[in-house]
C-alpha cells in the first residue's frame, strides 16, 4: 500500500509534466537588480530555513502538527509566501528544500501551479540550491549528496524548466562544510555558495580584513572545475539586529502612520542605515547581502513583506538627503551576480571548514559520530537504493516510481540533522521507518527484476521470492532458520568481478553450491556471546556459515544451501596467544587479548601496538549557562579529561581458526568487544566492533572511542577523506587559514571520517577504513582513534533539547560496525584502501529465497549467474549511477575514484568505451553528458567567470560534445561523469 | 498636530464615501445558509476577539508592536483574513471592533476596498455588534455606550452601506452583562445578543435545562421595545475541544495525506462529531453554533481556513455513512437567523447577569471600581465631549472632524479593558493621554464656537482664548493665580435653567460680576489640608471662592472677576460640634467628627447614622493556583475577611460656616479624609472623598469603601442603577433565576453603581449617587457601602499580568470623587436623584479667558450670556445628543429620563415641539426619525419576531413616521429617541 502510494504520487508529477518555457522577461540572472554602483547597495534576500525532520518529523513540520514541540507549518509558509508574491510585483523570495516544496506542490490546484509558474519565470521565486534537502557535510557520503541534488533537480526541471534551475548552494545551517561538497556544486554547474556557520576565530579574522568571500579551490584533483565562490553570511542565516518582522520575533515593526502612537520611522531607518554600514565594513564590495528569515519562518509571510516593504521605502527616501544606502529585494543568486559583476579579486583557499566551534569549547564534533546505528543504517540503505536502480536498469522493468520512496527517504535522511544524528530521537524513529518503507519498496522492484533475470524461461517468473535479511550483521535471519534448503542470491554491484566473504547464520549444517553447482567450502564458526547477548536478537542459530564466493561484474550468482551432517574443522582456543595469518599478513595476539602486531609479509612492514581497544570519554556535564559550561551533546562533543579511560582492565580472547576465516573474538566488558578477522585472501585486516549498551548509572555520560596505537612517527600529521572521496591532510592544533587557539585538546581536533582515516610515515601507512561516518583524529603522534557510539546525559543547548541518549529495549543502544586495516607502504595504499572502501560502501546485495526445488529442478529452471559485462571495466572506475529514467533512456555517473598522484598506475587518466555498460541492452543511439546534477547538459553550461588575487580565472573550456559515433569516455583522476543515454 | 491629523483622516472617510448597493445575491440573512431541517446543523463562525488595548495599547495591538508583551498584530489579522476569503467564497468572516478595522481601512488601496465591500455585499464577512469598541457593561455609561456603537455605526454606514448594518449584539469577553446594554442594543434595531461570560451556576444550570438561550426582557419601561434574543455561547468564546486551528494554537492539523506519515482524518472527524453532539445536548434547536477564534487570533487566518475547509468536508462526508451532522460557515446572525426559523418558544427573564463569578471565589466584581480615577476622568471627558458638540452645533462651526480625537478616545475608553480597569499600568495611561488629546482637539472647537458666540461684533474674535482648569478638583488653576482679572464661561448643557455652585482656587482675592454686571456674594473658603497635601498639586492657591450661579438652559453665562480687597465672614471650628443647615436639610457632626444624622425638614424624616466612613477590606494574597487560592486584583474582589477594618480610630473635624455654603472637613489618617458640603439652597449633601495614597508598606493589600450605616430597615434589599439609567432590585444572597450558592459574603454581593444606589424601607429612602462609576452594596441591613478605590500586591491570574497598583509620585495614587446624598420619601426620591444625577454627570463646562480688558471695555464687546432656548424644556426630558452632522444637518437625542412610576407627575408621557431646540438655526425643514445608533430611519427596521413559551410575540407596531408638519414629540418614560434634522 505504501510504496505504491509513492508510485501514484511520482506518476501524478510526470503527468502534470509540462515545462514552462523561458520568460522573455528574464528569470536568473537577466531578472536581477544590480543596484546602483556609485552606492551601498543592500540585497534583502527573504527566505525560511526548513528543516527536513529535526524536532519533528518532516511530516509534522509540513503540516505543523506538534507544534507544542515546535511552532512550525511548513504548507503555511509556502501557502504565505506565494500569496505575499502575488501582492507585490517587486517581492521576491528563495526556496530551498524540495522534499517540502514538493510535498505542497502535490497539493496545489493547476492555478496556483501556474501562478508560482510565472513567479520563477520572472525571477520573483528562486529556488537556491534545490536539493531535496539542505544535506550534512560532515557524516555523508558523496553518493548520496549527488542524489539527494539529482532528486531535487529533477523535480524542478520537470515541473519549471530552466529557470528553476538552481545556481547557488545553499548551506547555511550545516555545521562545518566540506570541501568534496563544494566540488560536487561547482560539478553541478554552481557558480556559488553561501553557509551561515563557520569557526568563530576564521569568522573574526575574515570579517576584520574583508575576506568573508573567497574562492574556494575545492579539489585537489578537478582544478577549476572545482572552484566555488563562496561566502561567510554576515548574521549566521538571521535578519541583522531589530529586524526580524517574523511572528515569532518580538522586533518592532514599522509604524508609519503619525496620528497613531508610536510612530517609529526615523529611528528604525536608522537602526537599518547603520546595520549596513556596519555590515559593509566587513565585505569588499558595495554589495552587501541581507538574509531575512530562519528556521521555519514566513508562516504569516506577509508580516515580513509589509513591514519590509516599509522600511525599504523609507531607507531609500533618505536617498534624498544624502543617503548611500541602496536597499532592494534580491535573491542570493542575484547577490552573487552582482559580486561577479564588481570587478573585484578574491582571496581563495584549498582547505575545508572543518571542525566549526561556535566559541572556544563548542566544538561540533560530536555529530560526526552520534547516532551510529542511523548513520550505518543510512550507509547500507543507499547500497540497496544503488543496486535496485541498477537491477530495474538490467532487467529494463520499468519500475523507477517503486524506487521513488527510497530515492526519496534517502534524500530526506542526508539532511544536517538527520544523518548527523542531531534530531531528536522519535524523530531519528521516523527517518529509519522511512528508510526500512523505502527498502520495503525497494525490494518489490528486486522481486520483478528477478523474476525477469533469474528464469531461464522468461515466461515463468519465480514463485518464490527474494527477501533481505537486514538483520545479518547480527547473525540473525530468521526465514531461513531450519529450512532444508533456501537459495541466496548475490548482486555485485562494481563494475569489477569481486571476491567476497560471506557469512550466513544457522541453526543447522548445509552444503553450499556455487552457481555452477559445485559445493564450495565454508567455515561453520560458532556465533560470539556478544552476538548472541544483543537484546533484540530473536535467533536460535548459534554458528555462522562463512564462506568466499567470487561475483561477476554487474551480476548476480545464486548460492544452493541444502541440508548436510559432516563436519568441519574449527580450530577454537581460549585465553591464548592468538596468530591470525594468510599468505599476505600476521595478525599477532597475546594470551590477554591484546593486539600486538600486524604484519604485511609482501612488503615486509610490521606495525606494532602499543595497545588497541576501546577508550571512553566523560562528557562534560555542562549546564550551557557560558561557554565554559558548554555540555557535551548531540552536536558538541566535549571531553571532561583530554586522557580517555580504557573501558576495562582485562579482556577475555577466543581464537577461532577456519579454512576461510581466522578471528579473534576480544570481550573488553559486557557491553564493548571485537572481532577481529582474517579472510584466507583477505590483504586487510576486518575489525568488527560492538559497542553498548553504553552504562549510565554512575551518572556519566560516555563517549567510545576505538583507539589503535602504534609506533608510526606520523608528526602530529593525520589524513581524513571527504564524504568518502578526496583526503585532506589535518595536523593537530593547527588550522591552515588562521592562527588558532588551542583551547579543546581533542575536540578540537576531531574531523569527519566517512570512510578512511590514516598516519603514515616516509614507508609505512596505517589505514583504517570505516563502513559509516564517525569522528576520527590522532591526538598522539602513532595513533588513530575513531569514535564510535555516544551516550550523554546532557542537552547541549543547540536547539535539539534532549542528550544524545538512545535506548532500546529498556536499555542503551547497542551499535555494531566494521573497520578495515590496511597496512602497506604509502605508495601502494592508496591501491588498497581506494579499492576496499569502494566495496564496503557498495556490497553485493544479498537477497534469499526458500524454493520448493531440489537442485537438480532448481538449476534446470533458473539462471545462476548473470553479468551485464562481457569484461570488467578498469579497477580504476566506478559505477557511481546507473539508472532507468524511461524504457530506453538512463541515466549513468562514471567515476575514476583514485586522486592524483597516488597510484602510479591508478592514477592516470583511464578510457574506456561506453558502450560496454550496455551489452545487455542494444545499441546507444543518443547520449548527452549533463552536469553532475543531471539537470543540464554540460555544454549549457556557462559557469560565471572569477578572478583570484593572483590573477587566475576560473575560466574553463568548454567539454567536449558527446556522440553516439563515438562513445569512448576519458576519466582523469577523480572525475564524474555523467550522461543521459537512449538505446535501441 | 495631533488634532489637525485626525480631523485629516475623518475628512478621508468622507471623500471616500462611496456606498455601495445592497447585492442582488443578498447580504445579512438573506445570505445565510439555514442548513438541512433533519439534520444538526453547526453554524461554523470563524472570528478574532481583538481588544482595543489591554497589555498593549490599542496601537500597539494594530501594529503587532511590543509582541514580546503579547503577541498580536491585528494590521496582519485583516490582512490575512481577506485573503482567506478571496480564496474560497464559502468561507465567512465576522468583525466586532470598528476601532481597529478603521485604522486598517484608512491604509487600504481603493482595489483591496472594492474586494472587501464585494466581501460585505456577498455576507461573506459580516460586521457584528460594529461598535467603536466591545464595551465594558458594568462601569460604562450609557451616553457613551450609545456613543461608541454610533461611531462604528456610521463609519460602517458611510462606507458599505446597509449591508453593514450591524444586527447582532456580540458581547462574548466583557465580564457581566447589564441590562441597560441590552436594551440599547435592542433599541439600535439589533435582532439579538451573545456572550461568552456568565456566572458558573447560571450556565450550569441553563445548560442541563437547555435555556443557554432565551428572550432577555431588558427594560422595565420599554416593554416589546427591549426585548432581545441572548444566548450564552458554548465554549466561552473559543473553539471546541482540541480544534484550535490558531498558530497560536497548539491542535493538531487535518493531516489528510494518507501517503504522509501521522494522517488523521478518522480520529479528527470522530471528536468533532463527538463535541458536536456533546454542545447539541445543551441547546434547544437543531442547530449549534461553534466559535472559531479567540483573543487576537488569525493573524495567519489561511492557517484555521485550510483546516476547517478539510474539517468539514471530511465530517459532511460521513452523511454518506449516516451521520445526522451537518457543518457549514456561518456567522452569528445567520446562527441567530436560523434559530429564529427553528419555530421555537424561549424562556424569558428580566434581571441581569451580574454579577459574575467563574468559580465559587472569582467574582469579578473588583472591576466595578479598579482606576478610579480613570474611571472619574472617563464620565469628565464625555461632559467635555457632549458640550463640545453643543456648542460646536449652536454656533454652528461645523468643526465636527474636530471633535472626533475625542468621540474616537471616548470610543475606545469604553472597552472593557479600558474603563473597567482591567489594562495593565502602561496602557491605562495611553488612554488618559487619548482623553487628554482629545480634550485639547475639543477646547479647539470650543474656540471656535465662543469665538462665534461671545463677541456682540461677529467680526472681532475674543484675542484671549477659553481654556479648561482641569485641575480644579484638587483647587488649582495655575493661569489665573495672581492674576488681576479673568473670566469664568459656565456652559450649561442641560435643557433647564440650573442653578450652579462653583469653586475658584485663588490666590488673592477678587470680586465676581455676573453676567448682568452685577457683583454677586461669593464665601471664600480655605482649601482644606488634605487638598494642599495632594502629591503633585502646584498651584499656590489656599482659598477658594464658592459661588452660586444661575444658568440658562443649552446656554452660557459668563462671570468677571477683578481684584478687590475686602473680606468676607466665614465661620471655622476644630474638632467641636458641627451643624450644617439649610431650608431642606440639617447635618449633624459630633465633635469627634462622626456624622450623626440627617434630617429633611420639609419631609421631616431623619435618617440617623450608627457610623459612617472609611473602611478597608484586605485582598485575598492567593496565587491563583486553585479557585480557594484566587487573589484580589483587577478583575477579582475577594476580601480576606467579610468584616472590613476602619481606616482610623480617630479622625479630625474641621467645620466651615459661610453664606454660600457650610462644609466639615473630616480627616481620618494621612490617606483619607472627606468634605461634607451643604450649599445654600440644595436638598442634598455632597461628600467629596479623597482616599490615597494606600498605605502597602504592610504587604497588604487593601480595598477602600466609604460606607454608610444607617437605621433603615431595608430587609435585605437594595438598588443600583444599570448603565446610569433603569435601577434595579438586588436582594442579599439572592439571584433570580437560579438557586444561589452563598459562598464569598461580601464580593457575591457586590453590583455595580454607575450613577446611584439606594435603601428604603415605607418612608424613608436613602440614596447615595456618584460621579463615576463604583462597585457598591448594602451588606448589612441599613448599610451603604461603595468601593473607592483599590490597591492590591497580587495579579488575580486573568491575564493582565499586574495587580492593580497604581502609583504617582512614587507613591499610591491619590482619588478623589463626589457622593452626593438624597434623604427623601421613597416616593419623592426619584425626582432628586433623577435630576441630581443627570446634572452630575452633565456639568455646567467651565472655562476659563484672560482678557486684558477692564470689565466695562469686556461687556461692551462680548455677549456674557446667551441661551438657545427661549424657554426650559420640561424637567424630565434630557438632550443626550446634539451634533451637527453638516451645515444644516444635526444629530438629535432625546430621553425621557425616569422610569414608570416612580414620580406622580415625571413618570407620564411628554410632549414637546422639537422646533423650540432650533431658535437659534431656523425652520427644520427635514426631520427622520432613527434607531438609537442612528444609522437607519426607525421605518425601515424590521426586527425578527420571537415567541416565549408563554405565547407573547416580541412584534411592535411600525412607529409613526415623522413630519416636518407635525414636530410634536412624544416621550414616554424612558424612551429615548433619536432624529435627523435639517434646517433651512
Amino acid at each position: 500500500m505504501y510504496s505504491l502510494s509513492f508510485a501514484f504520487l511520482f506518476i501524478l508529477i510526470s503527468v502534470c509534466n509540462t515545462v514552462p518555457t523561458k520568460s522573455s522577461n528574464g528569470c536568473g540572472y537577466d531578472a536581477c537588480n544590480l543596484g546602483d554602483p556609485n552606492k551601498l547597495n543592500v540585497h534583502i534576500v527573504p527566505h525560511t530555513h526548513d528543516d527536513v525532520g529535526w524536532l519533528k518529523t518532516v511530516d509534522q513540520y509540513y503540516y505543523g502538527a506538534r507544534n507544542n514541540i515546535q511552532h512550525a507549518g511548513v504548507q503555511y509558509i509556502l501557502d504565505s509566501v506565494m500569496h505575499s508574491l502575488e501582492e507585490n510585483p517587486d517581492r521576491r523570495f528563495m526556496y530551498v528544500e524540495i522534499a517540502f516544496f514538493w510535498r505542497w506542490w502535490n497539493e496545489q490546484t493547476d492555478e496556483m501551479r501556474n501562478k508560482v509558474k510565472q513567479f520563477v519565470n520572472e525571477g520573483r521565486l528562486e529556488f537556491i540550491s534545490g536539493g531535496w534537502c539542505m544535506n550534512d557535510e560532515a557524516s555523508t557520503h558523496y553518493n548520496s549528496i549527488i542524489d539527494q541534488f539529482s532528486l531535487g533537480a529533477e523535480f524542478l526541471r520537470d515541473q519549471f524548466g530552466e529557470c528553476a534551475r538552481p545556481k547557488i548552494g545553499w548551506q547555511i545551517d550545516p555545521f562545518g562544510h566540506s570541501r568534496e561538497h563544494a566540488s560536487i556544486l561547482a560539478q553541478m554547474g554552481f557558480d556559488g555558495l553561501f553557509f551561515g556557520r563557520a569557526d568563530y576565530e576564521d569568522i573574526t579574522q575574515r570579517s576584520k580584513t574583508k575576506n568573508m568571500e573567497l574562492i574556494w579551490k575545492a579539489s585537489a584533483n578537478l582544478d577549476r572545475q572545482s572552484w566555488l565562490l563562496t561566502g561567510v553570511l554576515p548574521n549566521g542565516y538571521s535578519a541583522p539586529g531589530s529586524f526580524c518582522f517574523d511572528l515569532f520575533c518580538d522586533d518592532q515593526p514599522i509604524m508609519d502612520d503619525p496620528h497613531l502612537h508610536d510612530y517609529n520611522v526615523p529611528e528604525r531607518v536608522k537602526a537599518f542605515l547603520d546595520a549596513a554600514h556596519n555590515e559593509a565594513n566587513q565585505y569588499s564590495t558595495n554589495h552587501i547581502i541581507m538574509t531575512m528569515g530562519s528556521d521555519f519562518q514566513y508562516e504569516s509571510a506577509n508580516q515580513w513583506f509589509k513591514n519590509m516593504d516599509k522600511l525599504m521605502k523609507y531607507v531609500n527616501a533618505q536617498q534624498t538627503n544624502g543617503s548611500n544606502v541602496n536597499v532592494f529585494y534580491s535573491t542570493p543568486s542575484c547577490y552573487l551576480y552582482a559580486l561577479n559583476k564588481a570587478n573585484h579579486s578574491w582571496t581563495s583557499k584549498t582547505d575545508d571548514f572543518f571542525p566549526y566551534a561556535h566559541h572556544p569549547h563548542g566544538f561540533w564534533t560530536g555529530y560526526f559520530t552520534s547516532r551510529a546505528a542511523l548513520k550505518g543504517y543510512e550507509r547500507r540503505s543507499n547500497n540497496v537504493l544503488q543496486v535496485t536502480r541498477q537491477l530495474n536498469a538490467f532487467a529494463k522493468t520499468n519500475l523507477r516510481n517503486s524506487t521513488f520512496p527510497l530515492s526519496e527517504a534517502m534524500g530526506l535522511v542526508q539532511h544536517h540533522d538527520a544523518v548527523s544524528g542531531t534530531e531528536k530521537q522519535e524523530v531519528a524513529f521516523d527517518y529509519a521507518q522511512r528508510l526500512a518503507d523505502g527498502i520495503d519498496s525497494a525490494v518489490d522492484v528486486i522481486n520483478r527484476a528477478y523474476s525477469k533475470l533469474l528464469p531461464l524461461d522468461e515466461k515463468i517468473p519465480p514463485k518464490a521470492p527474494q527477501f533481505l535479511c537486514q538483520l545479518t550483521n547480527i547473525s540473525e535471519c530468521l526465514p531461513i532458520e531450519g529450512k532444508n534448503q533456501f537459495t541466496l542470491t548475490l548482486w555485485n554491484p562494481t563494475v569489477h568481478t569481486i571476491s567476497q566473504h560471506i557469512h550466513v547464520p544457522v541453526t543447522k549444517k548445509y552444503s553450499i553450491r556455487d552457481s555452477t553447482g559445485h559445493v564450495i567450502s565454508a567455515d561453520l564458526i560458532p556465533i560470539s556471546e556478544p552476538t548472541k547477548n544483543i537484546p533484540g536478537r530473536k535467533s536460535f542459530a548459534t554458528n555462522q556459515l562463512v564462506f568466499k564466493v567470487i561475483l561477476p561484474a554487474l551480476g548476480f550468482n545464486t548460492y544452493y544451501f541444502e541440508l548436510k551432517t559432516d563436519n568441519e574443522d574449527i580450530s577454537i582456543t581460549h585465553n591464548e596467544e592468538c596468530i591470525l595469518q594468510n599468505e599476505y599478513l600476521r595478525v599477532d595476539f597475546d594470551d590477554q587479548g591484546n593486539l600486538l602486531k600486524i604484519k604485511n609479509f609482501k612488503k615486509n612492514i610490521v606495525v606494532p601496538f602499543t595497545s588497541q581497544g576501546f577508550y571512553w570519554y566523560s562528557s562534560f556535564p555542562g549546564n550551557n549557562s557560558q561557554s565554559e559550561f558548554q555540555a557535551s551533546g548531540a552536536y558538541i562533543f566535549r571531553p571532561n579529561s583530554s586522557d580517555p579511560q580504557p573501558v576495562s582492565d582485562k579482556r577475555t580472547i577466543t581464537c577461532i581458526k577456519g579454512e576461510i576465516v581466522q578471528k579473534a573474538v576480544i570481550v573488553f566488558n559486557k557491553w564493548t568487544s571485537q572481532e577481529i578477522s582474517l579472510y584466507d585472501d583477505s590483504k586487510g585486516v576486518e575489525v568488527e566492533w560492538t559497542v553498548g549498551p553504553i552504562p549510565i548509572c554512575d551518572k556519566v555520560g560516555k563517549e567510545i572511542i576505538l583507539r589503535y596505537d602504534t609506533d608510526i612517527g606520523n608528526q602530529g600529521k593525520f589524513y581524513t577523506d571527504s564524504n568518502g572521496r578526496e583526503v585532506l591532510e589535518r595536523i593537530r592544533d593547527y588550522r591552515p587559514t588562521w592562527n588558532y587557539t588551542k583551547v579543546e585538546d581533542v575536540s578540537g581536533n576531531y574531523y569527519p571520517v566517512n570512510s578512511r582515516i590514516w598516519i603514515k610515515e616516509p614507508n609505512r601507512q596505517f589505514t583504517v577504513l570505516t563502513d559509516r561516518s564517525e569522528g576520527g583524529s590522532s591526538i598522539h603522534d602513532g595513533s588513530i582513534e575513531l569514535m564510535l557510539h555516544r551516550r550523554t546525559l546532557y542537552d547541549d543547548a543547540l536547539g535539539v533539547g534532549e542528550p544524545i541518549n538512545e535506548t532500546a529495549y529498556d536499555q542503551g543502544l547497542v551499535v555494531r560496525g566494521k573497520h578495515f586495516l590496511i597496512i602497506e607502504s604509502p605508495s601502494s595504499s592508496a591501491l588498497y584502501h581506494r579499492v576496499a572502501s569502494q566495496r564496503l560502501y557498495m556490497r553485493p546485495l544479498a537477497t534469499y529465497s526458500l524454493p520448493q526445488l531440489s537442485y537438480a529442478d532448481y538449476s534446470e529452471t533458473y539462471r545462476q549467474t548473470w553479468s551485464a559485462l562481457v569484461k570488467d571495466l578498469p579497477l580504476n572506475i566506478h559505477l557511481l549511477t546507473f539508472e532507468q529514467l524511461d524504457t530506453n533512456q538512463y541515466l549513468i555517473r562514471i567515476e575514476h575514484y583514485f586522486e592524483l598522484n597516488e597510484d602510479t598506475t591508478y592514477s592516470n587518466s583511464v578510457t574506456f568505451d561506453l558502450q560496454k555498460l550496455f551489452q545487455t541492452h542494444g545499441i546507444i543511439n543518443g547520449i548527452v553528458e549533463l552536469t553532475l546534477a543531471g539537470n543540464m547538459p554540460v555544454n549549457d553550461m556557462q559557469r560565471l567567470e572569477w578572478i583570484t588575487i593572483d590573477k587566475e580565472s576560473s575560466k574553463m573550456d568548454k567539454p567536449k560534445m558527446m556522440s553516439v559515433n563515438d562513445l569512448n569516455i576519458v576519466l582523469n583522476p577523480m572525475q564524474i561523469r555523467t550522461f543521459r543515454v537512449t538505446v535501441e
